[in-house]
């Protein structure tokens, strides 16, 4: 009987450890991405998860035949001796002694991987082929850096003694309302998918008190644009004991500041890939709605027919605004009017026409609407009967209420959006492994 | 203009700061968990995110009146001096000062949250008061472990160089294939809610080498048992360049090491509250689907009525074998026949009749199902037809194999699978934040 000890041993190593393994013979796996047949020797570059290693095939010193078998689209073994690349300081190459070939594909791949990017194709064909697409290194940095937002959040979040929590997808009613929601029969009840962890992540705040998930939301919206999803990931939070929202705004901005340290430290790689600019977040300056219509109205002489909410172009001209005036690829916009904002958005005292609420916009986008949420059961209640609402079809949330909670309020952020607009992408849709969309839900 | 610096101030502090801080008048927030009036004093203790905090209030030091208006459930900020608790060696309580209420709750509590542990109650009221009953300190430790488990787990595999990815739960047809998936309509489309990442993550071998994912899965089993949900929480990894699914088997059992060490470094506090008998995982053993037949047979003298898997009570009596003969909590059972397993899974060369795969025991229940993949394309498609399947809908997921792959495989681990069985819950409910079953949909 073989027993399992939890310690895989691999006789290849990784590219980082060429460095100090020069002189020696050693092997590395990978996929054949390229060959390059020069006249008296060849390059054979494999890509690795991470890296694109060249490997020198000369009959001088392989033992193997560089023949029909060894194409690109191998899994292979390869072993040689790591020297110093001549041309590359800082770089290693491997003089190929010998590769063992592990896996062929059946077909050449049907697109260029191969160079430093994809040929422009359009979009539907991009998406359709999105898995041989990504075997483009600059490609596939996109949902490595995506990986490490994600994880910078989180990590940020613990370390400020949030809970992660998991809340169910399937749900019996809709926390945003309204008719953008996807209905799904279930064992012959109709029941919906989650447009937003809200009640359940505020239903967590007499427990934990700071809570936060990241996990796929579903809205079932018309909209054909450029920056809507069907399916999304969204990095909630909720956090109780907050003095007012500004505190929220505050863990927010600790957590992006989090990320893109974290970014230049482990993502280093795929931010040189993809020419990142990273954006500037010393501060983040903050402007109350109505001032930023003036703003609007104002500085860019543009005529208002909304002031209940923004339209694309004003957010772009208040990104603008942003940068000019501060410097800041960041801006929160506060106090949205009571009108559009949810029901257990909490009103501002001073004047209850605007909300204790905010949006963060990135380079002129909204990327997070979060606020300050009611805690008293009865400002509750009767601001749903204000509204119209079946109070009774809320039991179970409204027992949040009825049996006590801190002053609360959190906010959504989205995974997508933020890395639309970090690498300057016009369309969500390059911001997502497998986007769904209106007419797309292949792969 | 406000700025934010992402630095949230807190004057009030955590318990866990009140050792550093005795004699000091400090601040500490929280909801009343309970008060307990004696003679000449009272017990005004404390629920924070994490702890329990014990505060006195007396006349003699607080100036605060203890009236109606100071009750269980309530947020408040308590200011007092911090001092040694007398009786309990290395805790600390609070002589307050003041207490300031920021929430008040409208009622009071429908059931008794305060005492060690929440009175017996039905299954089905458990549930609906779940927001409730989560107050409960011993009660909320159980998600807080779940948090560990699912952190753990990926941690590990970020150390290992796995890419952490977030693959489509709306898709256009089931990895699983069969009755068991729930439809959905999509802007007039029929399509499905995901079973499992599997086709995804395989897809992104060749891009990632190794991948995982911590995401909900939805089964539309009508299974009314006390170990299934309809929805739930799959941690799936897939990794290339192995030699044999033991690698993968290896990379679970260090995830698992890795899993128990977190947890009794960072989660001791509800270890203790929960009574946790952590498993010995030293090394797992491992044993053939037809040896383990064989044992059913000669050492339990049970009579087998299904060669091609394994009812619960067999399950149970491999968990006592493995037991009694490798003191193991846990067991690997390998090579499943294949008329049971997926088309994609790799079959013995040995013996087409079985596959490399495996199941994992935890105490006598499977929470693991897991295996070598199919890599080569020809053979893919062989299978499938030899399944009577239409290879033509299965195009973009084929594009794996066509385009070349290396030898990989991966896994499935159901989190609350694993947390019923660490904490020895009868009821896989007890282990779902809000479960989702054949009658269930609600909180």
């Amino acid at each position: 009987m073989e027993k399992i000890t939890g310690n895989l041993q691999k006789e290849s190593i990784q590219y980082m450890e060429f460095a100090k393994n020069v002189g020696k013979i050693v092997s590395i796996q990978g996929i054949i991405h390229r060959i390059r047949e020069m006249t008296d020797f060849a390059f054979v570059i494999l890509r690795t998860s991470r890296d694109v290693v060249q490997c020198i095939y000369s009959p001088k010193f392989s033992n193997y035949q560089l023949d029909e078998k060894v194409q690109e689209g191998c899994s292979v073994t390869v072993t040689g001796l790591v020297v110093q690349d001549q041309t590359r300081e800082g770089r290693y190459e491997l003089q190929i002694h010998n590769i063992a070939i592990l896996s062929q594909p059946a077909e050449p791949l049907p697109l260029v991987i191969n160079k430093k990017q994809i040929d422009n194709i359009a979009l539907d064909l991009y998406l359709n082929m999105r898995s041989v697409v990504l075997r483009n290194p600059k490609e596939r940095a996109v949902f490595k850096l995506q990986e490490g937002i994600a994880r910078g959040f989180r990590e940020y979040l613990l370390k400020q003694n949030f809970t992660e929590i998991r809340t169910p997808k399937i749900v019996f009613a809709g926390a945003e309302g309204g008719a953008n929601i996807f209905k799904l029969d279930y064992f012959g009840k109709q029941v919906f998918l989650a447009q937003s962890p809200q009640f359940y992540k505020q239903m967590m705040i007499p427990i934990y008190e700071r809570v936060f998930e990241i996990a796929p939301v579903f809205r079932a919206e018309h909209h054909d644009t450029s920056r809507h999803l069907n399916e999304y990931i969204s990095m909630d939070l909720e956090m109780g004991f907050i003095n007012s929202f500004y505190d929220i705004m505050e863990i927010e901005t600790g957590a992006l500041k989090y990320i893109f340290e974290l970014l230049n430290h482990e993502y280093k790689n795929e931010l040189e890939l993809l020419n990142v600019q990273m954006p500037n977040i010393e501060s983040i300056p903050t402007i109350k709605f109505m001032d930023a219509k003036d703003i609007i109205i104002h500085k860019f002489k543009k005529k208002i027919t909304d002031f209940k909410d923004f339209d694309p172009e004003e957010e772009q001209l208040l990104g603008k605004w942003a940068k000019k005036e501060f410097d800041s690829d960041f801006l929160f916009v506060t106090h949205y009017p009571s009108e559009k904002r949810p029901f257990y958005a909490m009103d501002d005292q001073n004047n209850p026409a605007y909300t204790c609420s905010f949006d963060l916009l990135f380079r002129g986008i909204e990327i997070t609407t979060g606020g300050q949420r009611i805690h008293d059961y009865h400002s509750q209640v009767a601001k749903m009967q204000a509204r119209g609402m079946q109070v009774a079809e809320f039991e179970s949330y409204l027992m949040l209420h009825k049996y006590g909670v801190p002053p609360h309020g959190g906010l959504g952020l989205g995974l997508e959006r933020i890395t639309m607009h970090l690498l300057g992408f016009k369309n969500v849709r390059y911001a997502s492994l497998f986007p769904r969309d209106l007419h797309r839900v292949t792969p």
